[in-house]
């Protein structure tokens, strides 16, 4: 009987079939989600070939598999993209059973919409190439608008990290503080976090005078005596940050942790934020990475791993994911 | 050498090309549209055969032509956008040189998001559905929220009735007025109006409880004896604007005109509208029909038939949109 | 082993991953066909938006499943058909395995051909937008013509409730009858049912006058002092009914019984059927719903849930369906 | 002044920019639409490469024109479908402005329904490999069934022979004729016919026994010492002409003339056809070759190229087509 | 327990929802490669209806199967090619859970440039309407060139034969042997095959005078006095094997063996190579039929049925490909 | 009469709705290119936002207009590629009239086939890619290989360089010379050059190692004593240049003049070069550009602005382009 027992055993591990693959943007996070699944991260390589070109690999076999490419759109942008649009025909022409894209940080969510004429809603081209090169399944975290979720029109899940951040903030004793959006379109994000944690609202009018540079030209909501808590969903230069902890000062504030779930960093960033005496706390997650020379200082990333790993399993088993995350199911 | 001149004044009428169509949903707009571009409105039918499905024909050959159709997806929404799906699909396989669809009030702009769990980003798929049957171009204004954009590959022309209404209020005496937004979601678009009329913006925190209910749980900025100028994109039963006319009275404001680009004025609205005598006036557009029946109190329509026209006479000549709308590009 | 034993009974109920859900036309027939399979209906919900939007959900996890959605194209056949092509949408966007829309009757079937210029083969188009919404297989019954299946290229099964109606009548004595056909384009069908019953054929020539009104200009056949069994495959307003039922008792006919696929009923149906002494009975199926007030003088309902749940088993445990209707095996 | 007149002469010739090709199936008759249009054959050739591909060339550039193919799918229709294909294929990828395919005979319009498990709606397969190919516009005449016109979701135009034929009946004495449809698939046409020449209809009841054998069990209206227009689309083998024939006979008919649109004379159709003495006539077209050995005696071939020649004019032009035929528009 | 153990037992046969079906072309290669993997051959057939449209039909369900179709594209092509088109059709729309076109020949990889202007890349073409009919997965053999492989974009295995011939070359002594290559384009195969044998190469300079006219302008390499290895992808007249062994002779060149993957021996071929007394043999293998009157003298025909049924079955099982190919992995 | 005079004049230009684009890749190039159709390039910008996505913009309105985008896929060629995609996108999705990319260099086209398992066939994929954002036309010089103009189904025009360097050496004594290819692969193309200058060929076997390393294992042909004209596609890092100079030298040739479309002299190539004192010239085109710190000693670029000018103009104009290049159709 010990042959029924083996088939009992094998169909008994529904992931014995999926490849985690990674692309070189963030391998370290391939592997805390592949631990989560007791998988390995499966072998690929990228180089360049003298002419510039990606020259992309796949290391195993992929025929019948259920593939799934890890790859945030982090900096260099351009080559991590090509790495993953190629990585995925690389799946689709050599006989994957299903591929599917894993986008911690989908940058091109910033191009959601035509705010100067002749310019490109590059969120939904990126979704279109993307699925032009093979990918029949999406799944990213906290898109820089909900409606970019409507730029694919496949499989996609579209995952929230506030599970992380309520976690971490649950235990502390949160009596004087308030949530603070930088950014009235991206008031309700913060409205969803401060009901969660029991605190008021307070929104910030931001005029965006260029790329890096914004102006904060009111504040509605109380802030004097309060520590903030300052809600964005990414930050890259630290523009709005430094304008924001600026004016939250102006109006009497106190200490201000900020909460994002993409800290890139980039460029001035760092020295900006460790040029700031109010903020305590910069609380991010690792959808992307984090170099030791990108870190300021009080800077605590939380992992979302784990909510990567358990969408995956749930994909391959079949098993609701809207269950697992019932309080913040897509944004 | 009479043959020669009647060649150049055949070329010198760029729009001898062009057909307007309308479907059934507001065909006084589609009047108007035509007659700004010394055109006529071109026959075309629906009926309903015994079995209930649309019966849809167009009354002249579009072999060779530039055709725009006219629908605005007002209610009956399901009939409307089916019939303006069956006009597309005859241009189409008739022989229409290029396909134009002029969607004023484009409904389904509002399902725009996953915020619940398995439901549909219905304006994705119907701008998928638009383009299976046939549209080459969508002229649309004020989508529910500017990413909608994105929902369409195909090219977009996505314009604003601003121009209207700053036209309309320029010669008023603004100097107690305070632009007000209902919802943090639309506040951007207050308050480019706001600073288009040199007046402060306020913003207020709307909880939704259900499609036709909403709270108002906070006003973020200064109303206390001001006139306001309450704007929102598109009203249906009203209920968001009885909540803040409610709401803004309470913290001491002034007598309200609302400001909105697609007022529907469906179920209640009328009755609840006219109870509030705090509002004096309602200002909207003719984006979708207004029958005698559903006009509040103190309802002002304002034309953008103009703009619609400008907008398909440019596409025609090759010129330049942008120019036109130069302050209030896409939304 | 009991663990073994588990796994042996849960692989040996290959229905396990099947999902049934019914859009709002027919949940009673969506009812019958989920008890064939000893399934429950999914629950699913279809409102109105306040601005006539359709708003639609299903309400448990699709991920990983064979979704079935069940809802014939019977009126309000706009709203029916958007709310098919929204639960598809969803379903396709939320990770479903496979999905296949049971459309009992197709109505834009009718909608076949151009018999006048600028109509749209509404047919086709509407089969394109149920491809465009995420439909992989089709499930019919008894479309207009037989033509209709290859309006669609995906995988398509068209089927016959001619088992129903030959289990029905061949308990009765027929030696004294004749099938009679209203409509030559319909007659090949007719002509099958009479073979089968072993009784004659007679054919008429039909000329329609407008949607709901034809008239009967020649019967070719043998029709005096015959028990008649007028076959047609779907009955609206019944004009056609009626205009044959009294050409016939002009060329002498004794009783007539109606046997139709689609029994819609609308309009003046049912008082223009009850004032027919001659019609003896009206045999129909529950392709549509059928409710009190829609039912004329002598309707006999036969259930086809049966064979669409026999064809659902089939598709999902890869039986031949061929083999299961060898006799009227696609019309 | 001469440049002046040149332009103006130039754009005089709305045909300056069309070139019309021609397959291998049928040259005579693309020389015959293009003198109709005072336009010349463009050069083409089609070989066979040593392993039996095949060799297709366009003679001319075909950067920015208008281009027609003209090729009907007659014997041998594998080599002349890819042919066609091919064409396309390389007008597409040259650069043509607009590519339409004139498909005299489409002969897969036969393959137009699932009448046996597993079998191809080839009528279908085809209309999708030619858009595949290139096809932008589609002319072709006379469809098996008018639903085939639905198979293209493309700009179709599907032509009649009609006007040929009512021209040539017209001039008779049709005072004891009967129209008779061998088949209740066909009888709308033939009764279209019937109308148009007022004359009476008859129908026959055909029962196919095989592609090439098929019996007659019934004829439905009165023949008796009539001469018989015996109507069909198409005659291969001849097999139905000659069952009717005999079994009009039996009825006592009078000479019997064929009316058929396409006149292949397959196999042994002519040897069967003249050896049937009461076939006094066979009016067919010219939408397929017609060699000297194919020809039965008393054929008499109708020319359509003016019809095909008229609408490809305007089909530049942007004239209406439907007004042209607007007795028999669609079939 | 039995049922369990049925239920194990069940499992353990992979192939066990594989079918195989055979085109018209090669019906003994089809029972080859199924007999490899224990299976039969599915029933189906392909005639000609009178009107010469093919008339292609599956004999059994496949509903849920996994359907490979074997069909090389040797003459007649066009019919071969369209049979396996209409096949592909039938499977897709019938509901196989997936489609796999195995094309040990496939001719048009010869069209896979525009080396003349207005021809058609038909390569691509055929690629593109072999995915439009429902095909997912190509299994090829040594295509033309390499790149034909990118003339497909879904999953495509492009195997090799040359495992048969090193297999039949090593026992063989080679040391005076020289590998020749007819044409550059070739060379690298050849160049292949000589280091995987061990013996230099020569390559000659071919300049095509027409589709079956070539003139050998130099040889570049040692080949006086030597045994030569005449490599080439395919042999169809033979044109290039006559002139080359002509030239080799000049040269002082000994014994020729032709090798040579794809073997059609069309026209003049035989012929012509029987009348070469210095051609030795001619190596050969199995991709397409070879009919008695068309073999050559010294021909051995080396099977590759293995090849294909190993891949089809680690298709199946999700088992690597390239591992079983390593040293010829794509070509 | 002016008025018609205008009219006259305005149609004598018919590249007034013309505009030509230029990418960051290579403006001096798009300047020449604008400059042979006097015209000027319209503006454009490409900056990156701070989260590394690019930010491109149109500068002038392309509603109606035919719009030409210029940038060949040099390094950095992610960067390139994707603004080039942002670019056509942008095109598309404001209403130009028709779409042309013109890539001088498609550096994937050296990804042009699977010579190893797992990788991508590049060149097909962004072809896919280029298509997706909305390319109509592609225009292209000297791609790696013929075959990979059949990754594109579009309108493709692959020019050559042919005639500049033909016209370059057509005034030289070439009585000594002789061409060499250094690959098989190429061998083709030197054939047609030496043909065309009336020079001996020679063709090297070449190993390649790695990408940036090669062994030259034989060299057929006799090159002793000659003036060597080396011709390649494309110079990366120089290895095969260097490799081919040494064995060259080794065999007792002379002097080398390198003949090579895109030179682009990356990583050690100008070192490798100016090391080498048997080379006398390097003879290459402007298709990528070439900055002071790239150009190696000896280095001739030849412009080939009039050949991408003048097929630009004839596509315009709808002219034939194989009448300009008559010689070198298409490589």
């Amino acid at each position: 009987m010990s042959g029924t027992t083996e088939t009992t055993e094998k169909t008994s591990n529904p992931l014995e079939n999926v490849l985690i693959f990674s692309g070189s943007a963030h391998k370290t996070l391939a592997v805390e989600i592949a631990t989560y699944l007791n998988l390995k991260v499966s072998p690929s390589t990228c180089d360049k070939f003298s002419n510039d070109n990606l020259d992309v690999r796949l290391g195993v076999s992929v025929r019948g598999k259920e593939v799934f490419i890890i790859q945030p759109l982090s900096p260099p942008a351009s080559d991590n993209l090509l790495e993953l649009i190629m990585m995925l025909d690389i799946a689709r022409t050599s006989g994957a059973k299903s591929i599917h894209a894993v986008i911690p940080y989908f940058s091109y969510a910033r191009s959601d919409k035509k705010d100067a004429p002749r310019i490109s809603v590059a969120g939904r081209l990126v979704a279109d190439l993307l699925v032009t090169a093979g990918a029949q399944h999406i799944i990213a975290m906290t898109l820089h608008s909900p409606q970019v979720h409507g730029f694919f029109n496949i499989h996609t899940d579209h995952l929230t990290a506030y599970s992380a951040f309520v976690n971490y903030f649950k235990t502390q004793d949160l009596s004087n503080c308030v949530v603070v959006s930088p950014d009235m379109g991206n008031a309700k994000r913060a409205a969803k976090l401060a009901r969660s944690l029991g605190v008021p609202l307070a929104v910030a009018e931001k005029l965006r005078l260029s790329d890096e540079k914004v102006a904060i030209t009111a504040i509605l909501g109380d802030v004097a005596g309060k520590r903030i808590l300052l809600v964005d969903d990414e930050i890259a230069t630290a523009g709005t940050i430094v304008e924001m902890t600026r004016a939250l000062k102006e109006k009497g504030a106190g200490a201000v942790t900020v909460v994002c779930t993409h800290g890139l960093f980039t460029g001035p960033a760092v020295d900006r934020l460790n040029n700031m005496p109010e903020l305590e706390e910069i609380v991010t997650t690792n959808t992307v990475p984090l170099p030791p020379e990108q870190r300021p200082n009080g800077i605590k990333q939380l992992s979302i791993a784990h909510i990567f790993g358990e969408v995956i399993k749930r994909t391959v088993t079949g098993d609701s994911v809207g269950e697992l995350f019932e309080f913040w199911p897509t944004s």
